[in-house]
């Protein structure tokens, strides 16, 4: 089925886009689809019990969404975007951004954010734990508190708590350039690397983001178990018009994580306060299902899941998520769609290119011979596989949201 | 499933491929789509007996591959292209660039080529057989020889045998452009064309080839058949990326015709002695399995078998190859695939715009339902019909070739 990017999903809304008080639901499940179980033959979504979605995979228009392009794995960011109809490979955001938007930190032009990964480096400075074996929130925001000592000439400086070991710093400044290279070199048992200037004019920016680090390191030093930070992902402020200009919606967005909130933010999402499990994310959509006319609904742990070979728990969870499908039926979305931001198979251990299951549900579906919610069913739905990017554009129409192109 | 062609394949491999051990093997059967023969309602693929193709499209990820574009029909050399990751549309290769490839002449900046079909002229100089006859390789060979005596001022002149009647004719020299029409006329009974210039720049070629022509004629007059020569498809070197570079793989083709070791060569393939059978050409593959992670095993005789309207020759030759199938398998590659450049249904006589069946095995696979490797079994498999030019990403995403775009 022809994809045809050369117009993309953002100007065709723009052009077609209209504001009804109809409701979308767009639930994503993070890292949907899987791959066969070699002893049993079946995926996570086949061994799952989860008779709710199956029931809606069988009265709605179902398919397979291709995140990029067919063979080509995703992050979940740019698997997010798709599925707001933002084409990936224009909106690429580092993870400063993501990062800064996430925590809800207001970015101008000129200021610059870096991902701080607070860690563990031994006597002679070399790397042992990039993660600094996961501290807890509570000791990331102590840390956070110290290095809120660190002064640069010319610039301020926002460090700020984003979860476990993860910070987020903000230079606010003239004339910095977010065209830096890392301190953080991605792997263990190596030094620090000093940030590289990427382009000449981010020669500045690059003595900035040493001094601070710099001093960083001096205030550190002695703490336990974390005495290190690395900086990653340097960025501007993230640029993307926003889905009240595009798609005339009124979106909200529901996850626990604040990478997630930040992608919804950067489409011009508001973040609800989601809480930190399936049952308090229902419990927003139901508290503010009145006040927006597009709801963002984020799941997580499904990914993880997967991520870490947990094929058990990824059904566990699979069946989790389906018990909560009757309580967004409840409130009466006139489009309910279900999708995954990108593959994320148990035994692979790792995201993976393979097209995700989707569905979307209205008033106005064709459902087929298909019965269950699982990857080889959609693939014999009638939407075929299709760009995530234009899932946007079905879920307005089923929702009436999007006018006739041409007379 | 997604066109996606703004961002070429090319440019996302660019930036995604890794180098690893693993290695693929793409074999490519001819012309392999057909359609029903009126009788009995089967293709050449259904009526043919390939149980070791059909095993593996139960066992792999399968679909259909566009291709250009739907509807249209491609030639051999953009239907490889395409497999290979190129965008045919962008890379255009006139005759005499993939034939001068094809018989590995090595051309420089500033070289044009042509394409030298041996014909048969009246005694009045109208064409009677565009290829005299078919005439075979050593009696080209002779009229190469006889050829080479030509002398034109000031540019170096190389005459190269291809094969049976086609030979390769090279001019060497500075300010020689190649927009330059043909002087075969592409029909019989008329008279050999002048070559004529296609822009202004182009006089000085013009009058070269043209003095070439003159006293090569002068020299096959008398010969029997073939007693004058058409070029056509004027050309400079051809230029690509290397796949060494794009995919970062070591690729070999195996081929036993010049035309698709040229289209190997000029995506950056070593080309390997082939020999003239299937059989040849697998014990190629076996010989140097180890020093490449990228072969293109190439199998022509199915589209002769098409273009020739011998349905049963087709269905017979793809019962050889499907014999083939476990020696290859016995290499234990990480990625097989199996696809076609285009189809070439026998009841057609010709390459047709139909999408082509394909598909690919490693221990990453979806299988559905499919039990068989045919058109319409295809057309069920969990790929969709989709670009062919995304094949790569696929097979590179299989072999984990390719990391992942975004976080």
């Amino acid at each position: 089925m022809g994809g045809l990017r050369e117009t993309s999903t953002l100007e065709i809304a723009r052009e077609l886009a209209v504001s009804t008080p109809s409701k979308i639901v767009l639930l994503v499940v993070d890292g949907l689809g899987g791959l066969p179980d070699p002893e049993t033959g079946l995926t996570e979504l086949e061994t799952a019990d989860h008779p709710n979605m199956d029931r809606l995979a069988a009265c709605s228009d179902v398919g397979l969404t291709v995140p990029l392009m067919p063979g080509v794995t995703v992050g979940s960011g740019p698997g997010h975007l798709a599925l707001f109809g933002y084409d990936p490979l224009r909106f690429r955001f580092r993870r400063g951004a993501t990062s800064a938007m996430g925590i809800g930190f207001p970015m101008v032009p000129g200021d610059v954010a870096a991902r701080a990964n607070f860690a563990t480096v031994d006597e002679n400075g070399l790397i042992l734990d990039r993660r600094a074996g996961r501290i807890p929130t509570a000791e990331g925001e102590r840390l956070c508190h110290l290095l809120r000592q660190v002064r640069v000439e010319g610039v301020q400086l926002f460090v700020e708590m984003e979860k476990g070991h993860r910070a987020v710093v903000v230079f606010g400044g003239e004339g910095l350039s977010d065209q830096l290279s890392d301190s953080d070199p991605h792997q263990e048992g190596v030094p620090i690397a000093p940030v590289r200037p990427l382009t000449p004019e981010a020669e500045r920016a690059a003595l900035v983001a040493n001094e601070f680090i710099e001093k960083a390191l001096a205030l550190l030093r002695g703490q336990k178990p974390a005495n290190a930070v690395l900086l990653r992902g340097f960025a501007g402020p993230p640029r993307a018009p926003s889905m009240r200009d595009v798609f005339r919606l009124k979106a909200a967005a529901i996850s626990a994580f604040p990478t997630y909130q930040g992608v919804g933010r950067i489409v011009g999402m508001d973040v609800l306060p989601g809480g930190d499990t399936l049952e308090s994310e229902i419990v927003t959509l139901e508290r503010h299902f009145g006040h927006y006319d597009f709801f963002y609904l984020h799941v997580k742990w499904t990914d993880s899941a997967g991520e870490d070979g947990r094929f058990l728990e990824k059904v566990r969870l699979l069946e989790a998520v389906d018990r909560l499908v009757p309580r967004v039926e409840a409130l009466c979305p006139d489009v309910l769609a279900v999708a995954g931001d990108h593959s994320c198979p148990s035994v692979f251990r790792e995201h993976t290119w393979h097209p995700v299951p989707f569905l979307v549900h209205s008033r106005w579906c064709m459902p087929t011979s298909v019965k269950r919610f699982t990857e080889r069913e959609c693939a014999r739905g009638s939407l075929g596989c299709f760009p995530a990017e234009r899932a946007m554009l079905l879920m307005m129409s089923h929702a009436g949201k999007l006018s006739k192109f041409g007379a």
